[in-house]
């Protein structure tokens, strides 16, 4: 049986700390999907096309990535495609908390799947989508925060 | 590169907790070392022969398990044994804080050591090596907190 | 002087976990009274009368407790029908520090008003109304999260 | 069936935020036992009839209240007295944290016990029987953090 | 070089809370702005005038605090008015695990800006905007949660 | 009045961690006395001298800062040095909630003292005296994680 993750996300927009969590993981799996979810009565900076683009972008050179749009529900997801772990990044503990009873859920839901947690690195731990949104609303330079030649 | 894991510890004594982080990472793993820690400063109710053993016990019927012991650093044990991987499990946010930093001094002490985390099952989440340690000095009955089969 | 306890909430929908909070106080309670609270300024999946009605249908077999719709602060629905305590459960450190400020913030509204806590069993802790109600937006099975007997 | 809880602990010393905590639940209960527990592997700065007779002087005037001298496991004081109910304080989520996995084990262990939290008034809830033993150590006067009228 | 702190946030409307750190930084400074952010995608109750007259009102005899208004990012408002120190105040977990990353980005935006915390008096801390405009909105009496002699 | 602050703490051994902290605050302060402590019932890696004689060489060339031993309570020394102000740093939410109390019970005992805080920065985070001890107890090189310049 091959191993193979989600990564799960609205990506809006896809960070640094998301690439590192993925970059952390990739020796454990033989492939990683990054699923970018579009929630029809959330808003969003970034359009579908957009999210899923800088997401291609990112990992455009990683052989074992596939970028995926969904969605839906994220077990739904997995099942689609026979993904058997989750992969989840954790920078703090008010993260731990959002994703312990959500990993529970799933696994009611999905008893096969198995949520894979990975702690974000120290001088990343202050990066999420929201920050670097506002960032971009207000004209601030944001490369730095964005996965490795990523513009937007 | 196989994918080798260090799951290390006093497991003084071992719990169905610790054997459910095993079980839920086996599936990942070519090999995880179950690795009972000494630290000649601390004083334990099994000693290291026993917790040893029972660790050897829980595990007899899983051929990617290997029991070892060890003293000194947990990084200098996975550079023995040429692992790449720690493994860990998460019960609720004082875990969490607690291996925050512990992940963090790891891969500055070895960077090519990154943590894989999971969270416990809810059900088994209450389980402590202390409170089991608890029950065994006031002749609690304690085998149900412990790996299947095993018996102190 | 009666106990009587107050449950309120939005319960949109019910769900099993507010279920067997309501269940554990029991023993300790003259009355318990399910308040149904709107709050104009929200939206909810389900009107005010639906959410009553599921929480009636949840409790007709108990003769201490008794569903009420009210608007406006907890406190003087409380007042209204001479409640002493404040009925909450906690799945989790958040829920804790959610609750904590609103608990003393009512009691310098009210000060003859206590709340009493019981933690959700583990098993439920990873039910929300948020992702019930996530689950039906998406057609998923919700049954199982619901008081038992009661269908959408 | 009458409603009997325990309220456990060291008492090393009993503190102002214990006596509080007794208070708020008093109307709920038909009768509280304060359960001095003696642990043979712990160390204290009151022995056992010290701390005994701090709490029998702090509830003297509270019918419904009994002090207790214990050793071993609460559950089984509990089972001896016929509680159904462990009432705890909860200062922060350090004590939430804390409590949830005892609560939880014990259930495990007497089904019938539920435990019942109430949150300790923030003016209080600096205060612990370890910083009162500290104070006490360097002649700090602590009359203040002690039941009302308790002298040492 | 002169102590320059910019107490930042939407003050809507500003609190007893807030007050009271203001109050606790005042002998550390030279210089205090209270600066009254407006986010153009956000909805307030009071509107930008309002708010900052309450602080106004609020501040009227501290010669320190100046108030003022601003939008965009709070580290370019630091820059504009030369201010290396950002005031906050931290309640519970929840405002640190939320004033963390904060502090940590705005470090990387603007390396001479240290953020400064000072704990909010437990007596306050269940004091937030967002409560008192609950109470303003169901006509409850919030005068003891606003800055002393502050009228809404 | 002069801005006086204290930072006291064990010190087994000073580490990077606590200098940075020091060096954030030496702009807001007149003088920070670093006040190594002993507490006679502890024990300790570094005996008072050694503790002593690093944290000395740690601030040699900081003018405003000084060394100081001291037993008993932190307000104690604060009062014998006219400080009014404590200085802390708080690394993750397991520091916040054990400072939170400490801070309110130190204003209890002397209202005039006000405790600063700074979060430590994200690289330094995982820095702690006991992690430290327990690599220096393992032959591992530590000295990247003392202040800048300071050999064992």
């Amino acid at each position: 049986m091959s191993r193979i993750a989600v990564f799960a996300g609205s990506f809006d927009p896809i960070t640094l700390g998301h690439f590192s969590i993925v970059e952390k993981a990739l020796p454990l799996f033989d492939k990683i999907y990054v699923a970018v979810g579009t929630n029809t009565s959330k808003q969003y900076l970034f359009d579908a096309d957009q999210r899923f683009d800088m997401a291609q972008k990112s990992f455009s050179t990683f052989q074992k990535v596939e970028i995926a749009a969904f969605e839906g529900l994220t077990v739904d997801f997995c099942k689609d495609v026979n993904a058997n772990f989750l992969l989840r990044g954790l920078r703090n503990n008010i993260d731990f908390e959002y994703e312990k009873p959500i990993a529970e859920m799933n696994k009611k839901l999905y008893p096969d799947l198995e949520t894979v947690f990975f702690i974000t690195d120290a001088e990343m731990s202050c990066i999420s989508s929201s920050i670097v949104r506002e960032l971009i609303k207000n004209n601030g330079n944001v490369e730095r925060f964005l996965p490795p030649g990523l513009k937007l």
